[in-house]
């Protein structure tokens, strides 16, 4: 039995929560919140809610801990000094900032002979390696990575600073043309906007003007000035029954020639199409925290990422079973 | 420079000589042929073709051996024969005959201390690799393979053997409304039937009765009597002239659930549309020997998959590298 710690208690905790249950050589020890443990109600019968200082106090009881922290403040500190205690995973994905997040991980894990594996998940984590294996099999090529069909929490809360705005969702949309296009091999030049679009839904505060909002959106640096973006007004019933859920998505293609003139075209495409984001992203951290706990056991240490990974290990099962049911 | 040898000079054998000019960190050493190497003209200038029996004498000059022999019966005897004397990389694809093909090869290759991987390729290894990362990140669902639309060469084969054929060529396709079945996560259970279709495109000799040839080969056990099969005739020109390539593809599909209820639905899938199956299959190779010459350089020994391989082995790129491009 691997025996797991999850810290922090969002939508991605409760989703690594469920996952657990899900594999039957893994087991949820402990949850640590910020919160008051009190206070906090979990899925799980029989396993303790603790504050985030008593971690230190388990180190023996937890084979890896799951971090589910935000990458913005949470994960910078969280991952170096918890590298120091546990074997760890995390699910850091502010991309440009990995090299230095490795780092900082890297070191404090090497200290603890600890495993810590970072930015895992789907992008960052399937989708990377998606990349990874495209490119090294055609490395004449291009890479296309489309996001959606999507809710982008970013977006939406974004919509929901807009001055009259009571509540609003966002989706980040692959625009279909420049799919098929990649697909034929074209290896098309796309921009910004060629390849996505955002559609807003927003519920207005009684009496504001919608105009400007839609205005406001659509002219929103960073956000959606570079995009096509389609701003619908609807009420906050529909808001709620309709776009509830954390659905997402994309696509990682590789468009690659071989032969002597280069003369074949190959398209490797990669999709997901998820109803829960936080949820998938949690199923992938559970079967890389197998991993963490096999390359620990075996004596390997330091920080980690799905690159290092043989896929072998993310697997309950033997590999003479694999090699008969699945090779 | 990882130095290669090619040990058979195929459709394959030419692929990989191809892929080695396509990666600039592998060069191409020795081409060893069963025919008269005089008689065999290769691409790269150069380098020499050589008797198979030479190769033992070149354990020195060759990092890895790329073995391009066919499953039926070369591989089976040359992978394990070879492992004795060098890292080796071959692509064996009698699925259920692998835990026995892996078993005398790793006798071989733990004697010897060198790295030999068997089953590289798409089909046992990308599409392998699908499986396995799917049913590792969603543990309740289910696994499709799809294949096409492609040549099988052991059905155009077939048909060539039917009386009254003069050529033919057959296309495995995939049934574009099961795909869809399984994309909606409907879970489907599909027979053979519903799953792919064939088509044949045949010439048959002059006088020869049209009718016979294709009641026998929709009847034939095997291969096509399972299946919704249609058989185009058309002349010699035509089918040099539209069916000369060697195209191939095919779909990996994960369809899973998550949630406390199993309420959320998840897809992966993992496409490929290939204009040479053997180019892409080579490049597939290429890629894992640069895998097999590091880890045979970091003192690994033994008989290997594609399960075995931590991703970033298989990149000429550096871990920073990839983290800081890929990640």
């Amino acid at each position: 039995m691997i025996r797991i710690g999850i810290y922090g208690y969002g939508n991605l905790g409760r989703g690594v929560e469920n996952a657990i249950k899900q594999n039957s050589d893994m087991q949820l020890v402990a949850v640590f919140s910020r919160r008051d443990p009190a206070a906090v109600k979990i899925n799980t019968p029989g396993v303790a809610v603790y504050r985030t200082e008593d971690a230190e106090k388990m180190t023996d009881k937890i084979d890896v801990m799951i971090i589910c922290g935000g990458s913005a403040t949470d994960l910078p500190e969280q991952t170096p000094a918890l590298a120091k205690l546990f074997n760890v995973v995390d699910s850091f994905d502010t991309h440009a900032k990995i090299p230095e997040h490795f780092d900082k991980v890297d070191e404090a894990a090497r200290e603890s002979k600890k495993i810590a594996m970072i930015s895992v998940g789907w992008d960052p984590g399937m989708f990377s390696l998606n990349r990874l294996y495209g490119g090294a099999i055609l490395p004449d090529g291009k890479d296309y990575t489309f996001w959606g069909k999507g809710v982008s929490q970013g977006h939406s809360d974004a919509i929901r600073r807009v001055e009259g705005v009571a509540d609003g969702k966002q989706y980040t949309v692959p625009v279909e043309s420049a799919l098929e296009a990649v697909r034929s091999g074209a290896n098309p030049e796309l921009t910004t906007r060629e390849k996505h679009t955002r559609e807003c839904f927003v519920v207005a505060k009684d009496g504001a003007d919608r105009a400007k909002i839609e205005e406001e959106i659509k002219n929103m640096p960073n956000y959606f000035a570079d995009y096509d973006t389609t701003v619908n007004f609807i009420t906050q019933e529909e808001l709620n029954a309709n776009h509830g859920g954390i659905p997402h998505g994309g696509f990682v293609i590789r468009s690659g020639k071989t032969g002597a003139n280069l003369e074949n075209s190959h398209i490797i495409e990669y999709r997901l199409k998820l109803d829960s984001n936080p949820e998938f992203t949690a199923s992938v951290i559970v079967c890389f925290a197998r991993a963490a706990a096999r390359m620990s056991s075996e004596g390997m240490s330091g920080c980690k990422t799905v690159f290092d990974v043989p896929p072998a290990y993310l697997s309950a099962k033997s590999g003479a079973e694999l090699r008969k049911e699945l090779l």
